[in-house]
Parts: C-alpha cells; sequence; structure tokens
C-alpha cells in the first residue's frame, strides 16, 4: 500500500505536464500508467506543439516522460483497475498483470484519456491485427506499395491518409459525409495527393478476408449500391471516447461521458481533478492538454492547503 | 492600410502559437509586435515548458517564432498604438518608431500580455535574471539548499514564500506593513513553517552583488535601522499589471485590469479575444499561454465562419 497527497492517473501530456509540475513544487505525488507516453506515441508526426515542429509523436513522448524523470518525478508502472472514494481521499487498485497494488491518495488528477472507437461492423474485431488496424504511425511500413483505406474525416483520418500515401501504392480515403471536418490545410494536401483516392458519401458494412484483410463491403449512401472494394489494410480513424467508465459513478460526466471540469480541472468531486482530453472543452490537443496537467497541480496545491 | 482576417496582437507564447495554429489552418492572419518573443525573452532558464527541459527563455522564444514561420505565420514588425472597434471588425493603428500604418482586422487575439510591477530601487534591473526574479514557480528549482528573500505581502508572495520553502534552506519574506493581505489561510501555512522568517514593517532600498545578487539592503520603518541581509536569490511579488489600457473601454475587464474571459478566449466583445496572461485565470505560464493562443484561434474560426 503506497501513501501519497497526489496520484496522477495517467501519463500522456496532460499527466506528464502534471508531473513535472508537481516535481517542480516539491509535491508528494506520485504517476500511475502502465506505458506512459501517452496517445502522441501513436502519431507519426506532430507538428502543433509549438517549438517542437516536425517531431514524431514518439519522439515527443519520451521528451515529456524523460522531462519529468528528470524533475524527479515518481512513477508507477501499473493500470488503475478501480477508484474508490473515501472518507478522507481515494482508494486506486492498481494491476501490472502480474499483482495488484493499492494507492491511498489525498487527491487524484485524472488524465486517462480517451481511445479509439470501432466501426462496429462484421469482421472487425475479427481482423484487428490482421490487416485492421487503429495506429497508422505504428502500422504504416507495413503496406509498402500496397493498397489500403482510411475510413474518417478528420484530422485523424486525413493525417493518416498522408501519412500511408508516402508508403503505399493506393490510399482509399472513404468517408460517410460529403465534406470532411478536418483542417483546410489537410483537406488541401489530401487533395494534391495523386495516390490518394476520396469515397465520400459512403459506409463500411463489412470487412472480408479469411486469415487476413483481402477487402472492404461498401454502401454508396447516395446511389445506395454496394461494392467490395479490395484493399490489404483498413486504418479505422473515426473517432475517440474517454476512459471514464471507472470513475463515472463518483464525478459528473456529460452525455458523452466527457468529465465536467474547467481550466482549473476542478470537477463534481473535492479533490479529484480532471486534466486533458478526458474533460469537456472546446479544443484536444498536446498543447491544451499540457495546459491541464499544470492547472491541475495548481488545484489540487489549493485543495490540499485547505486539509493542512 | 493591411486588411486581414485575424490580426494577432502580441507575439509572446500565446500569440507565437495563435500564428502556428492559424497558419496551419490556412486562415488570413498576421501578427503584429515589434519584438516577437514576449517575456519569456527574459527569462535566463525556463525549466516548465513541457518537453524542453533547462532552455533559455531566449531560445525558447526563438523556438516559437520560428516554428511560427516554419509554418508560413505572417510577422508586422509594428507596436499597436491604438485599436478601434468598428462595425464590421476593428481598425488597429502600428508604429514601427518611424512610420504608421493601419490594420483593418474582421477578428482580434489579444496576447499583449503583463508586466510585472517593479520595486524601483537601485540594483533590480542590473540583476534581473542574476537573482532577482519575478516568478518563483519557473525560478524555484534554481535556489536549492539557498538563502532567498521574498518582496511583498499579498497571494502570490506568501504563496511564492512556501513553495520556495520547499526547496531553500532559509526564506525571509519581507513586507512593508505589519500585516499581510494574503488570505488567513496562506498567512497560517506561512506561520507554520520553519524555514521561513518573515521581516515586517520593512522595505527594501538596494539590490547588492556584481555579477549576481548577493544581498539586500532593509530598513526598518519603525526604529529606521537599516541592514544588509544575505541572500542568494530575491522574488518580487509585489504586483502584475495587465496591458489593458488600450481596450478597456471596448472590453471587459475585472478590478484589477484583466479581460475578463474563460479559456476560449471569448470576450464582451464580438470577434475580440484574449489570450495568455491578459485574461483572468488562475495560472499564468508558458504553457497555459500556448494553449489560449490554440484555443482562441478555434473560437476565432468559429466566429469568422457566422460573418461568412
Amino acid at each position: 500500500m503506497y501513501h501519497t497527497k497526489l496520484a496522477i492517473v495517467g501519463g500522456g501530456a496532460a499527466g506528464l505536464t502534471a508531473a513535472i509540475y508537481a516535481a517542480r513544487e516539491k509535491l508528494d505525488a506520485v504517476l500511475i500508467d502502465d506505458y506512459p507516453g501517452g496517445q502522441i506515441l501513436q502519431a507519426s508526426l506532430v507538428d502543433n506543439y509549438p517549438g517542437l515542429p516536425q517531431i514524431s509523436g514518439e519522439e515527443l513522448g519520451e521528451a515529456l516522460f524523460q522531462h519529468a524523470q528528470e524533475k524527479g518525478a515518481e512513477f508507477l508502472e501499473y493500470r488503475v483497475t478501480a477508484i474508490q472514494k473515501q472518507e478522507n481521499g481515494f482508494l486506486l487498485t492498481l494491476d501490472d498483470g502480474m499483482e495488484t497494488e493499492t494507492v491511498q491518495a489525498q487527491s487524484v488528477i485524472y488524465a486517462a484519456g480517451c481511445h479509439h472507437l470501432l466501426l462496429g461492423i462484421q469482421g472487425e474485431q475479427r481482423l484487428a491485427g490482421h490487416g485492421v488496424s487503429y495506429c497508422a504511425s505504428c502500422d504504416a511500413a507495413f503496406y509498402q506499395d500496397q493498397t489500403v483505406a482510411v475510413i474518417g474525416g478528420g484530422n485523424t483520418a486525413l493525417g493518416d491518409a498522408l501519412l500511408l500515401a508516402r508508403m503505399a501504392k493506393t490510399v482509399y480515403l472513404i468517408h460517410r459525409r460529403d465534406a470532411f471536418r478536418a483542417s483546410a490545410e489537410l483537406v488541401e494536401a489530401v487533395g494534391h495527393t495523386e495516390n490518394i483516392q476520396m469515397i465520400l458519401h459512403t459506409i463500411p458494412l463489412e470487412i472480408c478476408g479469411e486469415a487476413s484483410v483481402t477487402g472492404i463491403r461498401l454502401r454508396d449512401r447516395e446511389t445506395q449500391t454496394e461494392q467490395i472494394l479490395q484493399t490489404d489494410g483498413i486504418f479505422v480513424a473515426v473517432g475517440m471516447e474517454p476512459d471514464t467508465a471507472m470513475i463515472s459513478d463518483s464525478v459528473r460526466c456529460d452525455e458523452t461521458g466527457y468529465i465536467i471540469a474547467g481550466e482549473d480541472g476542478v470537477t463534481s468531486c473535492p479533490g479529484f481533478f480532471a486534466a486533458g482530453d478526458i474533460r469537456t472543452k472546446q479544443l484536444r490537443q498536446v498543447i491544451t492538454a499540457a495546459a491541464d496537467g499544470a492547472n491541475c497541480v495548481k488545484s489540487a496545491e489549493s485543495y490540499l492547503q485547505t486539509k493542512g
């Protein structure tokens, strides 16, 4: 059983920044994550973290982790499986796949982030890891001179398509609407990339293949016609969902599952602060997640002072 | 006369991040500052910008500026001397010391920052960045096991003293009055902290040292006696002032002059957004300023979309 004033749950940009700030403030704190670095680790290229242009997600995640380590931040390499509100704080249950551990914390900064949404169609789960991928920067290199399809219409989908176009022979970009919601810059870049073929107002129905992906069955929403598109790989980029199932009983969340909190991270539960993609906010970016981490340490300090 | 959809006023971390985001979004925007880089340029060492540990303020300012330039951001190297609200936007008057220029902007991100109030005593400006600091959360970590003095009697000063007491050997808290105007909670915490020594009804006369701070000359206002107190660092916390004089007629500010705005930067004046230290917020740091810049571009884009 560990005792700490502040448990930071999640080692993405928000959690690691909280760890940096807490360590600099000599606050008794520990960051819990079985694999620190967070979602950015999966980004092939991050170009909007101010001051570090054209950096790979892996390098940026590593830079944040190193920074926290240099400052003397403490880490517990476990997954948090439960958080219980108690009279004088929180009891966290951890698991590293081999054994469990518990942490008694006076306050929590919850920065567990989001996970990828699934298409929810036939063949998807069966072929996950066998041609179906949720991380272009992880898997793009396997598709040299092959044919791939990207599903989605946001920044992630278009970024994935551009990345894949640099190695695959042909990239199909499949989107259910007529227009992309990605940034103008990305839409323009995709338009200028010859080996990206857009397939609009079209939904995927089934992923085909026995041992691995061979194609995807699609339906055109205008003509209602169906076709099977032959492809070697399918990259799903249809959005994210916050990882709030564990705490939704004790902390107020909005209708889509995000923890209701402002920039100070203060939630409906005293002593429990939310940082990064997991809270209600207009812009989910590495830079705004990092700012959240700093703000939550400030809020946690004020809270801990009132507790003496 | 320039015409632009978005004028970004101020080239600190907030303004430069706004320029990076606007350029990436292919938004017609221009950043106006006679010397981009902002307050950070004055910091000898910044150690709390996540991912870039142990960087000089000058290097960090330059990195942000370079990033914006690489993305194709446009700059006007002028000082803004007036902003007038017009029917369809804003008219900005600029000056570069030689000639004036005007910019007609549909929207404004105002990121002009704050300036620290100075003690106005001998040695202060000469030793700024060489033992004289205006930001404890930036610089406290450099004074491990050393002796420091904090000047001031408000929440910032007492918060700084508590923070410094966790790493410095001795913290002198020097205040001109007999009582602190900080919150009771902070006053109590300071009273319970053994290595904080209060020096009340005392004013600083001179900061001593050649290459760096060695001490501070003080006068007791009751006995009129003078002494030189030996110290390695001096943290001046006698207040900040936002640079809002120019716009306080058209935008709602709080009683201390900060523009009233949340994390989205939205102010009482449609189309006019506030980013960075100049707005009401709990934590004024490079990382939170940068997040503001990104958020304000998002808000400005939404605003401009409604204007067609």
